[in-house]
């Protein structure tokens, strides 16, 4: 049974991680990392994930022969401890920005100069529902941002038709991390609902750059995320504008027949419907009014749209069922 | 000092509008009353309104020589009342739809066959900051949605260069109203957000009859409503396209000039910001990446989308300051 | 592989109970009923459990050879069911309060007559960390109320030293049901807490009688329902008088060492930490201020409180590993 | 018209200070100081508060003239502020704890050594209901903590008559301050419900004193704090073992009579009930049951339980009517 080692397993991510891969019955989760709390179990930290493991500094030397590492860091700091595992033949799904990015100078554009760019050409965009074959063998898997997950997963099968979008994304506060400050402060949330990163938002480059790979022809997405009153969930809700007139609806079907984690819903999905679940449903909506497919994708922002897809890219990376551990 | 009614006081937006006009310097709230649950005192239903009066049956002749009256019914109830009270000289702010749409073929397409067609000429929409002089003189107003209201105020300046129009409203869950359904349930909303009314929302024609109003040509706005785990505030992200090139911020600036509820502010606003407060909050955000311009208003539901926007109508329709009782 | 039917799985609770049978190893969950929603999909209603079952109508002909029955019914109704699926041999989990109460009088006075008074001798108590023998071999378990499980497994250990009893107990939302009332309505418990059953709460005879089965002397404890803003989760903070000077922390520690999913812990709980689990928490603080004990204990109302421990109680009734399915 | 100033204004309970005394008809607001913040308006870090004044570093000699103030600092830092403006005259409403205990050794054991002890004996503890006729000549009102509020309110008429008493009581997380900590995180607090300060909470001395005071002989009430999901909102349930037999409600009915902030009522309240009010609700339950009587108190705390209750006190030491701008 493959080993694998969750480093950086005390943000909301990683933590998750590491819950699904203590008890996934194809991997043996043998380490978990934290650089701020490290000596301390991480089911003192969370409870209800139930993972009995000390959390240990990362050294990649301790580590020893593991075979696979999900890398929690921020981004910038993922990238040279993906270059320290990577070195060692260790395969890695990093949840970071780090590797998302196939050109350098837009990483450089919207991060700052990328710490290990000779990486980046190794890494795989790890959206399974577009690169599936691609990550079977990838050694480095760049794990999607959340609301590219989504958002991504809900325009992919009009990429060609593509004329005007409009995404305007809803996240819960999970999503903004664990650091305690002015913005995830419960009385600044709670009652509330704000517009964040509005013009700049670190997703949009990865949104772009996969709608391009799809066949979208000059699509700059309009996109502002807001941030919600509840802990885990995410829902875009897409307004397109199509270069003609196509099947929408035909569309989705045919894309993602046999996707084990896309469902296409009759009705406009909530993100509970998600809640701690590995799918994304998605409603289709031609409407007449306009002449624009609104689409509306949901997902659990720390599951598919973080820690439990890239579970499903290790299963992919290692042979095993897609679904193990996550059904 | 005027003396004022409240028609259907045991709903949110009934309830809110006594307790404004309760402490109102300059109106004397006479009586309330509810088909619901008269008899009952409305501080009994809403302790924190503080209101102590008992609501009655309504019956217009008992009402005897009220000077005004908000209606706060479901449409087509309302039209009725609205007729009734209007036949004795009572002015009157309308919360429902019933008077909100000027064409009666598009009320009967949206709603159903309008119960008092003739009263609909005698109608103001009651947005102040497009028809303040109207409303002065008005025999019936009839008091926008919540969503309008949000959606109207946000476009209104760009209104005569408008090419395409994405409004994605969010809302909290007093807008549903005090009905008791699988909608409304704590457990169905807690941790949600859902789309709802997608493609169809009666919103819809009135917001497209104001912007045809202001000077849009030929435009259908495509508008979806969110329901989020909140009671109180409403925020639409609107994505506009333009059909020129035009200094957005400052037609926001010339258009609000001494308006005295729009606030335009250099960050996005949060429904907190307005909340309790007849107040909108208007964000303005040239976006260089798209080319669109994005606009953000919050404003409360059931403050400036409601029940406060009722009281800063009555004021002016009977000469008092604009803001008086809900500064 | 033991086949099991759940009767009634429309609600939070019998909806929860075929999520973990319909994953469970050791049980095959063949069918799942419903009066108020037959012929629906339970995944169309609870998208989250992903259990891809039609609702059908009780009938218990129909349910043909089932080994055990899940019954979550109302009282009353599920004393009936109870009754049927007894007769024809089927082993029984009621998570009602009809078989909780051993003495019919006592049912009588809280409840009404109770209408299978002849099988109530054949009912085991279902809290397995008290009758965990009995429950292997019983025909009908009755599975006890959350507040019940909280409270008891709180003060079990102090039974026989119990003076006075003070229990003060904090719920979510889905512990009051699926059905909308005013009181379930998003705005009502929204930035609320409010007591509820203040004097009279049908767990009240149910936590006394099993105090009394464990020693306690003539103890009748004073207990507070309160209902909170959040979906699941339940709390009860317990202050204790005892009869004499007892090492508290020490008589817990005995009392609960090696029950699987009893846990002393050294800070108080939250209803996060044991969330989705099938855990009770427990922190006992000997207070020196006053010489009283506190303990707080904290479990999910749905799971531990409900569905989950009926999964643990079928575990033992057919000598599954106790923490099958719910680990 | 007295002029007064808000020391400390960019806290919950400052700047909700601030907000009610810049819209009271009896006051001036004149300065509002910050530490954090200085330079900042106050409606930037508050818009729904609408005060549209610069926050200034304190400095008591830039006051000049004001005639009153409200410290809002923390423990320690209050009593340095509260000396000098003593000093210079100025009548001083202290929302800390720094003049609540009025023995010195107390004020040691539970905080630290009390910087200013000369001023104690100036001290009026400004619970209205208690010492109204001390609080209109005091010099220094120690405004109350927003627990002691609630329960002293909930057992003053049977503060003679206690034997035994428990309050268990639950806030929202504005009490917990503007502080952003793992404790306040959104993501700590939603779906939770945490007991802390268990056994030892710095409103205990407070609340014994003043039971002590009342006549309660011999009294420490055991006392446990809950932190809610929600913002504003607190309520105390409290089960007292009374040392004979007297008509609690009618010991209510007796002392409350003609208060014009308290409440009593016949159902339990919900904070909401008092929701953005100086209120405070009580319901008495004699319980027949159990022998005590069950008292439950709501009321908001940054309102009755702080800032309202403050300007109360203002009103009182400045000879306004108790209610004004505040009813």
């Amino acid at each position: 049974m493959p080993s694998v080692a969750v480093v950086g397993a005390s943000g909301y991510a990683g933590a998750l991680a590491a819950r699904l891969l203590w008890r996934h019955p194809g991997f043996e989760l043998v380490a978990v990392t934290s650089r701020s709390d490290a000596g301390r179990r991480l089911d003192d930290l969370y409870p209800h994930h139930r993972v009995p493991l000390v959390l240990d500094v990362f050294d990649v030397d301790e580590l020893g022969a593991v075979d696979a590492a999900v890398v929690a860091y921020p981004h910038g700091a993922a990238a040279e401890a993906v270059a320290e595992l990577h070195e060692r033949g260790i395969r890695v799904v990093d949840l970071s920005a780090d590797f998302r990015l196939r050109d350098v100078a837009t990483y450089a554009e919207w991060y700052r100069p990328h710490p290990a760019p000779a990486l980046i050409e190794e890494a795989v965009y790890g959206l399974p529902e577009l690169y599936r074959d691609r990550i079977r063998d990838a050694a480095i898997v760049a794990n999607p941002g959340c609301f590219p997950t989504a958002a991504i997963l809900a325009l992919a099968p009009l990429a060609r038709h593509l004329d005007d979008v409009v995404i305007d994304a809803k996240t819960g506060v999970s999503g903004a991390g664990r650091a305690a400050t002015d913005k995830t402060h419960f009385v600044t949330v709670d009652e509330n609902v704000t517009p964040y990163g509005v013009g700049r938002h670190r997703h949009m480059p990865e949104i772009d750059q996969e709608l391009a790979a799809l066949g979208a022809r000059d699509v700059v997405a309009a996109f502002t995320a807001h941030l919600l009153p509840l802990d885990q969930g995410e829902l875009v809700s897409c307004y397109v504008t199509l270069t003609e007139d196509v099947d929408a609806p035909a569309l989705f079907e045919d894309r993602y027949a046999g996707e084990p984690f896309v469902e296409l819903v009759a009705r406009p999905p909530g993100v509970r419907d998600v809640r701690e679940t590995n799918f994304c449903r998605i409603h289709v909506h031609p409407d007449e009014r306009t002449g624009k497919v609104l689409v509306f994708a949901a997902l659990d922002n720390l599951w598919k749209g973080t820690a439990s897809q890239a579970v499903q890219n290790l299963n992919l990376m290692f042979g095993l069922d897609e679904d193990a551990g996550i059904a």
